[in-house]
């Protein structure tokens, strides 16, 4: 008798929480929970936690006969080997073989990607990339991730790596990235830290300037009090949006230019700014573009609700799993 | 009976010369021929001499049986549509829709794309790439062009476009091209002209500086004059190498980000110059990577010879069209 399973599992493991839950065909999460990525020094006392939480969710789902695979999404996440490999953020180092750990002790077939990846396939099965081709998924939040997709498949390179758009160097000798050491990289400038710095540089450069900003403390200024400056109409904050923007915007001109996507999806908490960002992002995208791509791409917002993206991004990747 | 077709035809479209041959299974030329591209003020008179120079070799290679199909390659061809959309080196304006009207001449199915795309599949079939599911081909000529291949797929993108990596903004606010009106985009450098134009920048900045160069008029400065002074040792000339290499190695980095390949074959006039590019590029390219693609990447020469290149890299198209 050939089983037809109707729910997946999604793992998303962050440098802070992992979350987890168990997923059907349309997106909908019968049942999910949380748990502390680095409270176990070892890998075996992280999967043990994770085993007991799982466990009871997929039997509240109707037993693991139910479960077609398991999906996760994971800092520096190989999808060839289902390793991570050298994750700054965690507590494990070097090389953890998860996929084949959770193989073990869930016995179902696990597939492991980096976050950005995975939030590329949350997009195509249940988000605002769905029937599409090609696509990117560039995600903005404390970091900048992307996912890339091109005939119907995810970019993966020849060693699992592909796709770390975030690190492309959009300003030769520009702003210093503490994390990398690169100079003038995308990510520099269109992360939340990155927005912050450009807020500190636009305070100190021009003392002259009145802001509401400066009621604050250099140690206090975020990227939540920029935007909150922002909405109440303070033009210093309005425009690191636009300095945002145009620097966004060229690097989706360069990126355009290399997969030819139908649509680039903007996800994570920079898009909140809505047209403060995105009015600069497209004006400066096209004026980069030839006139082959211009007026053709699509600027879309993620559809995903971001309280669950990194779950379902994640259990995407098992419904794509080759059986 | 199935046939077993042995042989494909390939036609590279260029703005002065079409070339055109009959090519085997290995990538032996079995007859070829050119003819002059814009003699013909339309393309039905270019279609009719096209169809008699190939009709005799066909005639040549044992009969029409004997052929799979066409692949040709072309400015600005469109893989999916199979036209040529509103190429500026044409004399034929708008969109021309080759694929088809070379299908009805023949009886031959008919595939088309651009012509760095058509080397990526050169380079995949008979050449340097052979093999390697990815990886990227950078065409160094008058200008700069790009084929990627991603999952053993070449990538045309949404609209059949992509891959004008030569057309990414590599120095924002930089070097006016003047083909496309852009600041600083690759091609504006890294290009014949690009290195054209780096040389005689260098020679106005610094006119304390001894060079051959300044032997000759601005006029006569061209990339095989500034490739045979550097051949000679000429600093000023070999400075244009490094620098041009670092814009390139720079670029290459964030092509490496984007799609992690195994390879980067480079093809035409620049790769002349041997180490005295390649060391720069290779450096550069290093030193912009995020840890994980350092020192991985290959960097490679074209192992197509450059006379057979255009023919070959089309004919490719024919053979990876589905049956």
């Amino acid at each position: 008798m050939i089983m037809s399973q109707q729910l997946v599992v999604g793992i998303d493991i962050g440098g802070t929480n992992t979350k987890f839950g168990i997923v059907d065909r349309r997106g909908n999460i019968i049942g999910d929970g949380r748990m502390l990525t680095n409270q176990h020094e070892e890998v075996n006392g992280f999967l043990d936690e994770l085993h007991g939480h799982l466990t009871e969710l997929i039997e509240k789902a109707g037993g693991i006969e139910n479960i077609k695979g398991i999906g996760v999404g994971a800092p520096n996440g190989n999808y060839y080997t289902g390793n991570i490999e050298y994750a700054p953020n965690l507590r494990w180092k070097g090389v953890i073989p998860l996929a084949s750990l959770l193989e073990q002790k869930f016995g179902l077939p696990t597939v492991l990607t980096n976050d950005a990846n995975a939030a590329a396939l949350g997009e195509l099965i249940y988000g605002a990339a769905r029937g599409m081709k090609d696509f990117i998924v560039i995600t903005l939040g404390t970091g900048v991730g992307s996912g890339i997709v091109a005939n119907g498949q995810l970019i993966y390179g020849h060693d699992g790596f592909a796709g770390e758009l975030g690190h492309c160097i959009v300003i030769p000798g520009g702003r210093h990235h503490a994390g990398t050491g690169a100079h003038g990289s995308l990510e520099a400038y269109a992360s939340a830290t990155g927005v912050t710095n450009t807020a500190l540089e636009f305070l100190a450069e021009r003392p002259d300037t009145p802001s509401i900003m400066r009621e604050h403390s250099k140690e206090e200024i975020n990227s939540k009090l920029i935007y909150e400056a922002a909405m109440k109409g303070d033009p210093l904050a309005m425009e690191v949006y636009e300095f945002t923007g145009k620097i966004l915007g060229e690097a989706l001109a360069n990126f355009v230019m290399f997969s030819s996507p139908e649509a680039i999806v903007l996800f994570g908490g920079l898009t909140k700014a809505g047209d403060l960002i995105m009015k600069p992002v497209r004006e400066h995208m096209e004026q980069n573009l030839l006139p082959i791509f211009q007026n053709k791409v699509k600027l879309l917002f993620s559809e995903l609700k971001e309280s669950d993206a990194a779950i379902l991004g994640a259990s995407a990747l098992a419904w794509e799993m080759k059986d």
